[in-house]
């Protein structure tokens, strides 16, 4: 539809400027839901609207795609923001802040925080956005990419942007281990195993260079606590050790335990 | 062509398993080509390859393309590598470290810092990399999108890694203000500015009533202080001021000065 913008969500609005392909709306359309962005918005795109290519690299973002809307000029388009940001490619002979994506998502979340709007706009696939849009927008963003090739697609240059605003307000951890259904091996599990293994070892006369015996001890120790094992872990590996010294022709334990997690 | 791996790059590898589509190949390389990576290893792609798709996708990144190699299987595709990691939309039930892009990225740069080839796995667009190419991995890089729509193309996710990648040794100041052909204004001129400003507007009677004064001077110099005006700038500012002052019927100053940056 085309009309005056209704009350805008504070999620930074997508502006794509001449859009020329249907396709690439629905790949930013893709990585907007990916990232948490409802509000896209296009000036005159050069293939009719709506645009089945478009829902087909939307590959399920439907919401964006139906919550489109189409405005005949930019300053239409932007109307109601508080905000504006222009993506280039490379800083502009205009005298205007340039930001790195991270710098321009962090400026957009404070300006979430604050209850105002914002957006940014993105140009044609050839041309990118003209000097006079590039002109109407509080600052420009440009991803410091290879400089032999700085070409982004458009779905890739709105992904990065999307990235950037989602991953700033991310409390996910840097890096995590599931463990499963199991919990940390505490200590006593831990030592239980290297007694048990180093015994082995011993019995199998893996150890009986005395003065090397130490390090080979403490290197081994090193090498399975590096892993972070789980409780059900140490269960596995114990179980591997009796196995294996059994294999040797009967072993020091017995036979016949029970492996674990079998 | 098809064969063991030459000496690798140290740019983290690749390694798209099983794509299915060759256009998804060319968005990825070409997003490579954005971020500096070169390596591209195809495990049994769906489509022949080379493929002419892949190429127009690729939007000029012809040296990924031209430089791709195919592989058999994952093994062989990572053999020569030191560090493999898988990407998946969500943790698997594994007990293996899950990394965020970034973090992913902060490892790979010390991987190729301690000349450590390494590797990322992508795996076909419609399943994902399967259990067994997982295992395969020392971890998992996760990108922690919106839950409600987590589905990524494959060039998207590769460029969220190679990004990441990029970005990890980014120099880029957050944001710069490009000057053009002019330098930020020193004190002297701020000041001359200022002076020439009020005195016209006390001539106005803008600043007449007195205890007011101090307040607007006040606010009138943080606004165009936070502006960070350049030297240029500046001059034509007292030139927008003179010329105002003069319509207003012959000024204070004279008429017929030059208008700066005419």
């Amino acid at each position: 539809m085309t009309g005056p913008p209704t009350q805008p969500t504070r999620a930074p609005a997508i502006v794509l400027v001449e859009p020329q392909l249907g396709e690439n709306v629905g790949f930013a359309a893709r990585a907007m839901a990916n990232c948490g962005l409802t509000d896209l918005r296009l000036v005159r795109p050069r293939e009719p609207w709506p645009n089945p290519r478009a829902r087909e690299t939307a590959s399920g973002a439907d919401a964006v795609i139906d919550g489109a809307r189409v405005f005949d000029s930019t300053a239409e388009a932007a109307a109601d923001l508080h905000r504006l940001y222009a993506t280039t490619a490379r800083p502009r002979d205009q005298v205007k802040p340039v930001l790195t994506p991270p710098a321009a998502a962090a400026e957009l979340r404070a300006a979430t925080a604050r209850g105002e709007a914002s957006g940014v706009l993105f140009g044609p696939e050839r041309t990118g956005l003209d000097n006079d849009d590039v002109a109407r927008a509080d600052a420009l963003i440009v991803a410091p990419l290879d400089p032999a090739f700085r070409s982004l697609n458009l779905g890739q240059a709105v992904l990065l942007v999307a990235w950037e605003w989602w991953q700033a307000a991310a409390e996910t951890p840097a890096e995590a281990l599931p463990l499963g259904d199991s919990r940390p091996a505490n200590r006593e599990e831990l030592e239980g195993f290297f007694d048990h293994l180093f015994a082995e070892l011993d019995a199998a006369g893996f150890l009986r260079v005395v003065e090397k015996r130490p390090i080979m001890v403490r290197n081994l120790r090193n090498l399975f606590l590096r892993a972070q094992l789980t409780e059900k872990e140490v269960r596995a590996l114990r179980g591997v050790v009796k196995a294996l010294s059994r294999g040797r022709g009967g072993g020091t334990k017995g036979t016949g335990d029970r492996l674990v997690d079998e």
